[in-house]
């Protein structure tokens, strides 16, 4: 249970919180929720966003509620939590590949859907669901030019694609293509003509498939920054995008953005509070490299600091908030700050609770049921 | 439960395990506890260690059992965890400010020692240990260079000293000082320079409270990287190390250590498995941004990877093997590698479990009890 429980429902409830916590608005969070299942069904695709950004039960719930078919999951824990929960439609986005995960895999309660890249995979797959007595659907994963996972080529998605096929336990669902290296491409107009570029493997390998009688019926792929483009492919039939809902300062940056302003809104902060005010130059937060993902840069202090202010770490439980030369205002001990983050799938891992705001109260605490597995 | 339960005891249970995971080497950790333990009982000292390296109860029972005086903690949520564990002699090394921390403060059911560097702080800790009917022991923060907490001069030190003393909830005990900024000053010689320059504050600070009549009974501070310098100083009565039960490749680095070699050992390692070999010049492994800390450096693979490999993010869940370009040999799909972490602290603090290993056998799992508190 969160230690902030009892400040749920109290007038200025969100300024007594125990810290560093992280905050939830929910108003911006239900407009993105909104805004992108909007987005998705008026292409004519599915929508099944990706658990990696949130790791909780009550987010997936709302995503499926406003139309989701289902959610991707990073990991096999993160699907092991939301089938248990009763989410429908998962698919696991990585591979999985030791006999100790294939097994969880087959023991899981509900059906999961996977990707495979590797024949030697899918052999181990079909041997332990035809153990279970159990069926598994699978996607053939394409490499579209991430060099991460996936297939290289169009004859290996076919190979493998006819390999499951013949499996008496496994069943051909389709393909996953995913861009992960193209999301943030910094101008739309340029991000739009690589997404075009790469999409001509995912043509290459879909035509090669239909020849060989084995057509996708699932063209899965997509994130955040190029959703409104893989939309306009006519490739895919369903999109995975993730932060939409949480709109860190990377995917924030307008310059991503057609028009310079992005569809979605920042709901997701960091609440500290400043406990030392002995230093002129700067106030010290409790928020440091424990509380912030350090990847994709610095976090900002949106509300409650000074104009100008700019965050510098100061060690595992700290950081500086250090003032803009021409600014005289000061932050006073104990005052709370509210931090937009730069990389949010990697800070939510660090958290074990989303704190739903609106206004100055706290009105629900979600669990990030998934978060480190 | 850690999902790896079942793997304890079994020959080979180690290269069984569920990945990412954290492993810790229990030989080598033991030898670490036990090495600090001598080096600091040797000069005389006390030994607080950090627990804000571990948040766990099992190793903290083990400094303990060690010897150790109590345990250091740099939040309130790793003071409660402890002391719900009957951890003694509990020390929180950052100021608790706001009114909801100092509640739960008031209420600890054991006693713990916290510092303060702010008179209005001090008043607020006084009235509410007052209305709990209880009393508080308090460390003034001395600043030694840092800028981040602590009272900036002799005279700051003696008048909250003063205060402490006056206020009938609290007892003053003494002074922190913890030049975390010099921990990993490259050079030893170089570092004992720079650290016997800052103690000269300690000893100011010391000099002027002893005038004042307020001479402290506890000066502690000092880290695994000065720890050697800090205990021939004379000033200390205690010492405060985390890291050196650890051992990350910052904290590694032959030249930190008088003859170029540490007395510590490297016990922490992510275990992770090869999840995708479909390219010629890396294989990719299931730990990336999540599993690992980003802040000072890249984790290398210490074992189960050809000579020279280097490691590359790939993503939240993803890293890539780099293949050294003389090297021929190749991961297969599935294999086992172990990583060493370049900082410790923020690592342990991604996951919920320590899996502790000796050979080929996982012996034991430990709860990282305070992980995200």
């Amino acid at each position: 249970m969160s230690m902030n429980e009892r400040f749920i429902g109290i007038p200025g409830g969100r300024w007594q919180l125990n810290t560093p916590s992280l905050l939830l608005d929910l108003d911006a969070f239900e407009r993105n929720v909104t805004v992108m299942a909007g987005q998705v069904q008026k292409s004519g695709l599915a929508l099944r966003p990706h658990a990696k950004a949130h790791k909780s039960v009550a987010v997936a719930q709302r995503q499926i509620g406003a139309g989701a078919i289902g959610i991707c999951c990073a990991t096999l824990g993160e699907a092991e939590v939301l089938d248990a929960a009763g989410i429908p439609g998962l698919l696991v986005t990585s591979p999985v590949v030791t006999p100790a995960m294939i097994a969880r895999l087959a023991s899981m309660p509900g059906e999961v859907m996977v990707v495979a890249e590797d024949g030697g995979n899918v052999t181990a797959l079909e041997q332990a669901f035809a153990a279970a007595g159990r069926r598994l659907p699978l996607l053939v994963e394409v490499d579209v030019g991430q060099r991460r996972t996936g297939v290289a080529s169009p004859q290996q998605a076919v190979d493998l694609a006819r390999r499951i096929a013949a499996s008496a336990h496994l069943e051909y669902r389709g393909i996953q293509a995913y861009w992960g290296h193209l999301q943030q491409v910094p101008d739309f107009a340029e991000r739009r003509r690589v997404v075009q570029r790469q999409a001509e493997i995912v043509r290459a390998v879909t035509a090669a498939l239909r020849e060989a009688g084995l057509p996708p019926a699932i063209v899965t792929g997509g994130g955040t920054g190029t959703a409104l483009i893989d939309a306009e492919l006519g490739l895919f039939t369903e999109l995975q995008p993730g932060s939409y809902l949480f709109m860190d300062s990377s995917y924030g940056r307008a310059a991503l953005w057609p028009g310079g302003a992005s569809p979605f809104e920042t709901s997701l902060f960091v609440r500290a509070n400043v406990v030392s005010v002995n230093r002129a130059e700067h106030a010290v937060i409790n928020a440091g490299l424990k509380s912030f993902a350090t990847d994709s840069g610095l976090p900002f202090a949106a509300r409650g600091a000074p104009a100008g202010t700019t965050y510098k770490f100061m060690g595992d439980e700290h950081g500086a908030l250090v003032y803009a030369e021409a600014s005289n205002a000061r932050l006073a001990l104990g005052d709370g700050v509210e931090c937009v983050v730069s990389h949010c799938d990697p800070t939510v891992n660090l958290y074990d609770f989303l704190h739903c705001v609106r206004g100055d109260r706290l009105v629900e605490i979600w669990r990030i049921d998934a978060r480190g597995r």
